[in-house]
């Protein structure tokens, strides 16, 4: 038992880390808070990550793991209840990792290993989505130019890298509380599939709705809420 | 002419400050940088601004005040031509004030100004994109489900406030320098108004995308580039 004590620590140490930059943002959570949140000696933490920096890249590489796992999932989307639940999945795992995208231009700045590889989740993202278009598109569900498709995929991955970012801006004191986060997750895994909604065919478009809304009860603040009482052109 | 000169000292650091904060992010640059970039000392910066927060709390309210008028002009949209004008006014202005959007949860999370006003942007901008959806749809250029509307504003908001965040992490080392700033804006302007497509009459709809391809030709890493050689089934 003794022998695994070292590769427990490095764990428990990643495990305390992701937990305090996910809640307090990584700029403001030092080494030492993390020590000093598992009463271990900064001396210890440094024994096994001896920089900030190396914590960070072996978070950042669990995360990279788990997505390109996830990422593969989307050759498998042949309907609106298959892109669903790819979607959401990929919420919770960008929610697990949420610190990366809560300062994600400043970690660039400062991290070269992040500065580099991130740019690939983007372009994995982007790969996913255009395979879930085309899953749908071979299923017949779904009509798209084929010029339309990369334009439509980029702002899809815009729309699902940034929306917790979106949350947070509306509501800072409570968008991140674990409590709010499954309506935080429901809603963007919505609206990022609902670009397609135009594309797809009549049945598919009304159960991608009709799950929208099934969500859309849960929360007064939420997307859709108040649009029914809203004619287009009263809409001010 | 002396007694004009506090006054202009005063207007002399906001220019500064804001483009170092531009060019290097916020949370990189110091009161004394910028007292230093102006030849002054920070006694003399201190006495107009006595913190950073004031620095940025100024900048703020100039974006604001733009902000609020140009937003205005979205109740005159009446076709796509319009549309693209006023988004590319939107993006231009964003552009401007670059370094909010940059690092705008580290600076929320530290503002309490921010905190509270940043929200009334998104929503003042989901309003403005609401009436511009109501603008093409009274002049029978669109056709949406009313209850589809404000899920659509607030999927452009998010790319429209996002998109250069984007961009930046795609390509960190050049993407927000001054030189990349046209093709970056572009891109922004044409992947939020992209997702009216769908909604709006063939004619409408073939200006739009018109307006899309005379842009991206500039530049080999835009959107578009490559989709014609790529159909849907191979887009992997």
């Amino acid at each position: 038992m003794a022998k695994k004590a070292p590769r427990r620590t490095a764990q428990r140490i990643l495990e305390a880390a992701l937990d305090l930059f996910n809640r307090f943002g990584e700029p403001n959570v030092s080494t030492t808070l993390v020590a000093s949140e598992l009463n271990i000696s900064p001396g210890n933490l440094y024994y096994h990550y001896p920089a900030k920096e190396e914590l960070i890249n072996k978070l950042y590489e669990a995360y990279e793991a788990e997505l390109d796992e996830l990422l593969h999932a989307s050759e498998g989307v042949h309907d609106v209840e298959d892109a669903w639940f790819f979607m959401h999945s990929l919420f919770e795992l960008i929610w697990r990792y949420r610190f990366l995208y809560r300062d994600l231009n400043d970690l660039l700045s400062k991290n070269r290993r992040l500065e580099t590889q991130f740019q690939l989740v983007l372009k994995n993202k982007a790969r996913a989505i255009r395979q879930l278009i085309a899953g749908l598109s071979r299923a017949g569900h779904l009509e798209i130019d084929v010029h339309e498709v990369d334009t439509l995929a980029q702002s899809m991955v815009v729309v699902l890298t940034y929306w917790l970012s979106y949350e947070y801006v509306r509501n800072p004191r409570e968008a991140l509380e674990p409590a709010h986060a499954q309506g935080a997750l429901m809603r963007g895994g919505l609206h990022s599939l609902h670009l397609l909604a135009p594309y797809l065919g009549r049945e598919q478009r009304r159960h991608l709705l009709a799950l929208g809304n099934a969500y859309n009860g849960e929360d007064p603040g939420s997307s859709n809420a108040g649009a029914a009482a809203s004619p287009v052109d009263m809409a001010v």
